[in-house]
């Protein structure tokens, strides 16, 4: 089963919070609105209006993204989030 | 009897919550404002501003939208949602 | 007597809300914001910076509208709608 | 003396309250937030940023605006609007 | 000593009360918010965003312009006014 | 040591109160949110989205501003103002 | 490990408030909001509807920036913040 977003939005796997804190980057405390996730579909890379901005991040990517942005939903079992591209901050390399 | 949505605009006939707990997507429950629905029309895939945009979803496809959208009608005694095609989230494959 | 719209604006004739209960549409007892008229004049379908997007509705279209848009006013005894074109969500056929 | 309004603005003269109740349209009791006015002056049909809309009304016609719109002036102990071409409903023909 | 406005604004020197109340146009009580002034001095007719409006006024125009618009300041002791002409609703010819 | 203002940006080094009240233009008791600067540093005159405005003010201008706009910050224990040139009101004589 | 920045975002990495007080500029008491910081990535230059801006900004530039944008992250143990290009005042020089 797959999710194919459309326009201009991704579906983002979470990273767990204790996984993160082992990891390199994680929020701080006072901005904790910011987290990390892995990027497991794309949508087409037009905005609403129809502009061609294309697709910055790929499936697998993982990023950093804006916590109060996107939807969340979950599939099977799993929670994941729909957000917009241009709710990410940046790509993790 | 058939609706022919004006503009970007989709009728969805949502799917009952039970049947979306037997399935495979459903929202969290701190999500619960997407939801899932069948597209049954389609607009002409224009914005209210005239730039077409073409319509991303078709008659027959799993959507996943946002509950908070659009207006709430009832075709023979069915409840429907007519919603802009910018608040559905992706289509379900 | 007769009405021109300016712009991409409509003038609607509801329907009364009992000829309603007995067709085939009607809104559902928690979106009772979206209503059913028939188009007795269109505007030239320009928006208010010059667009051209076209009337997508004629005159005789039986429409549903969204309640809370528009302006009511009363033209020989019966009340009308004045309303923007994309504040009409469908027509019905 | 004569006043020449700036961009897609208008001068309208209202009718009296009176005189409108005798007429054919008024607003309803509901809506009485739209007005019947006669057109005294128009200007160039620019909107502010420039955009050539045009002039859809003319010197003379009687048309319908929105009452909550626009600034009232006295001219010759007379009241006056000045209002946008946009907030003009319909022409009365 | 001389202002020189950016963009499409406008300088204007505000007509004295009692000066308007003899002359033919002035505001009404219920509509206080709008009133004369004189052309002193005009920008180059750009908006912010780089679109060649053009000034629709000149030195020396009398103009009705909306109160609550603009920026008082003090030229040789004498209260100006800086607006964008946008704010300006109409030439007194 | 020198400032370098991004897009349509630019540094002003404001007046001091005294000085001002001593020169020709002041603002209002009842408007005291415009002032009087002098020009320091401008930027490459473009705006947020990449039109290229150009800037209207040279390094050196003395100019009105608006109070309540930009950013105060302090360069050499004195105080400037980083603020857009579209909150200039104008350059004075 | 490194973050690439999408759009017109910007990583800075911002100086110790001690070390800025030994420095140059610093932010007024009375505009506390605004900072300095290095510039560690760039993005690519677009904005979020795709017009290309170009980055004003490189790696290795000190900046100031208005402390009420942008997202705190940490990497490495070291507060960072992702902030969009056009928050950037000016370029230090």
């Amino acid at each position: 089963m797959k999710l194919k977003p459309l326009f201009d939005r991704v579906v983002l796997l979470p990273e767990e919070e204790k996984e993160t804190k082992g990891g390199i980057i994680l929020p701080t405390a006072t901005a904790e609105k910011s987290q990390i996730a892995r990027v497991v579909a794309v949508g087409n890379g037009k905005t609403f209006d129809g502009k061609d901005v294309g697709m910055l991040v790929s499936e697998g990517d993982r990023v950093l993204f804006n916590k109060y942005s996107g939807t969340e939903i979950t599939i099977d079992d799993v929670k994941h989030i729909v957000i917009r591209q241009a709710d990410i901050l940046a790509v993790i390399e």
